[in-house]
């Protein structure tokens, strides 16, 4: 019989609604609180930062939200996308393992991150927004927004984290490419870049930084709301497109996974991924592991505390129950810039709290060996965040041949890694 | 009704035999001659280079020729590739065209360029083949047969145009990734190499350059053949799968092309979009347009002499009866390296020549412009040498709307720029 190696659904099959999984966590979410008062946050206090359609959207506990046909129509340039069977890593492993992946890297952006690029860019759009500002690390999601207000006439203004800025030169003219203007973070242009850039020059950024300064420019001016590429409810809500076309997917292969594995930075790439299938494990009785894979050197999930802390290095978000590792934290400069995150999202820290998810860390050289062994497999270049769920893959279809046991392995390949070839070259250089 | 962007075809549905237009040429290829004797050549001439099963290829008049299995198989870790409508630029164009684009750009190596090293690679392999050289411009070929050389433990070594070996440095890294050895050529390694260096210590290098240097290789080692990227008829021969492809995805929109444009180096880009069409120009009294866009710095269909000449600048290949500038034309540095050839492949050379294809020329900088509107229009970001063909559809959809016909145009969107960043950054700079 002739292998399948890839699952396509067509354009009709692709889901036209999202899942909140805010509608079945068996504990809801603690709120958000105010900086200042130390109240619960209310929908008005997010209005200077957000359209309130994805105020509305952050705080929903409806099950499905209908995704907007405009969006829809948007999400077919590259969607639905496909669901890969991994036969030659399976076979390179030796393994009894089934690996499957979902490739986001389909899309012009290179990852999954236009996926809430574009509703973002869009509710914002609705509403009469002009301006957008917003953080990246790795590029990733400085280059889907740029990508998605491009589409809606909104000029966007992305504070790139120094360190990947320098690294990889090429997302910066992507961003122009789409019109997106981009700025390395710290910057002399907001307070808290100032601040940061005096404290130590030489500053590589990070995340938490980056989104400090994003969030000054639209609390500070009228015309300009600020978006996020991770961590927040509305961002994971849009993401599970991802997980809901994997179930369309692997039911027309008969196969349903035991193992979801997904990169872990702010929890949009393992939530979107994870959550349809977690639906599952709340109310079908079903026991699907769902790990997190967060970078070893910056471990909210396996080494942080579940506490309130500011999503943000300057004290400027609302408090967020989470995991993390204080958001003064500088992470060192990895290649995987979408993993420099201190935090951890609500909602994913909830569920780790619950032991309703896995978490697991993967050092930054075990991620580049597994990244190569998959290239050589499979022929696609992962980035190096989607590397690090490649490692944890790798370890559980070895423990599966280990123990004899045929599992069925579902993970994210989030990016690719082809604006990332210089991290490659390091490696290479290092390995010869 | 909602918008149908993207046709895809399952893997049962992907083609199982190539389509050989030998078959149905009004007029037959005139053959190769030897260089010395100028006698035709016959197989036993090409055995220092290329593995039998392929030489039969090159040679055959038999209109479909079977694709074996492991072929097949590796097709499908990237195959069938979807077929894009362009709703977006038919806008942005106010144009009556219907534009769809074959995307060739989803392999791993970004081009349409693994079709034929995987067949290339298989052939050799299944003949003991040890080692295999070839030449690379932008990098696109060399990619795609490290890629493809890696499947079958074949080592190979890749001669690379030095001006694109500085240019564009992450498609080495891509390269050694999957284990492809890569020389800036001209180079020291052979004395086609050290001969050019002689004359001009600065000299960028060409195809026609590193074609040289790959041969000599192959030709002074028993355990090492040769292959080529384009130009010859296997090789074409093998990238028909992506017009037999387009072929069933038309088909199932009610669609049938008054256009076929593709970028034009040596001919498989184009020849493969757009040889199963021309079928039905001669079978079916279609009367399909087909034009092969070449760069206006290396205009050897539009400005250049039909007559025998050599493949290479060295003068080491046979004699190939074809359109050409003259084996010693060194193109300027462009950035589509893919198209910077002398020559044009006896095949569309003689279809040329009896009127049945078309041929146009496009300036870098109309390139680069098309490049970017196609990029804002669709997300996609293409490789310069698809940016031309680009043009040239951005034209034709201007005359459409200019005669009010509502033509379809079908393209070969061959491959994504993702490693051309640096090219796109000089135009960005130029534009300001």
């Amino acid at each position: 019989m002739t292998k399948i190696r890839k699952i396509q659904l067509n354009e009709r099959e692709m889901p036209t609604q999202w899942y909140n999984i805010q509608a079945d966590m068996p504990n809801p979410l603690l709120p958000l609180l105010h900086p200042a008062t130390k109240e619960p946050v209310g929908p008005s206090d997010l209005e200077p930062l957000f359209p309130l359609a994805l105020i509305k959207q952050e705080m929903s506990t409806e099950r499905y939200i209908d995704i907007p046909d405009q969006v829809l129509d948007l999400y077919r340039l590259y969607r639905p996308t496909p669901l890969h069977r991994a036969y030659n890593l399976e076979k390179m492993l030796d393994s009894p393992a089934k690996i499957y992946y979902k490739n986001e890297s389909v899309s012009p952006p290179g990852s999954h991150k236009p996926n809430t690029a574009i509703p973002q860019a869009y509710y914002n759009y609705k509403q009469g927004v002009k301006k957008m500002t917003t953080e990246t690390g790795a590029g990733q999601w400085g280059s889907a927004l740029s990508f998605a207000t491009n589409f809606f006439g909104i000029e966007c203004k992305v504070f790139m984290v120094k360190v990947s800025f320098h690294q990889k030169p090429y997302r910066k003219t992507m961003m122009n490419l789409w019109n997106g203007q981009v700025i390395a973070s710290p910057s002399e242009q907001t307070n808290a870049g100032r601040m940061f850039l005096a404290e130590d020059p030489d500053c590589p950024g990070s995340l938490g930084v980056a989104i400090s300064e994003a969030i000054e420019v639209a609390a500070m001016n009228e015309d300009t709301k600020y978006s996020l590429g991770s961590v927040l409810n509305h961002v994971l809500l849009h993401q599970t497109i991802i997980g809901l076309e994997s179930l369309k997917q692997l039911e027309m292969t008969g196969d349903f996974p035991d193992l979801v594995i997904g990169p872990f930075g702010g929890g949009s790439n393992f939530g979107g991924l994870a959550f349809p299938f977690l639906r599952y494990n709340f109310s079908d009785g079903k026991q699907t592991r769902c790990i997190a894979v967060e970078s070893a050197s910056c471990p909210k999930l396996t080494r942080g505390k579940f506490e309130y802390d500011f999503g943000d290095t300057a004290g400027m978000t609302p408090l967020i129950p989470m995991y993390t590792l204080g958001h003064k934290f500088i992470p060192p400069s990895i290649h995987a810039g979408g993993l420099r995150y201190h935090g951890a999202g609500a909602i994913v820290s909830q569920l780790l709290k619950d032991k309703l998810v896995e978490a697991r860390s993967v050092e930054q050289a075990d991620s580049f060996r597994a990244a190569m062994m998959f290239s050589r497999a499979e022929g696609m270049i992962p980035a190096p965040e989607t590397a690090h769920a490649i490692a944890q893959v790798i370890t559980e279809a070895l423990t599966a041949r280990e123990e004899g046991v045929a599992k069925t392995i579902l993970f994210n390949f989030s990016g690719h890694g082809l604006l990332d070839m210089g991290a490659y070259e390091e490696y290479l250089e290092k390995d010869k």
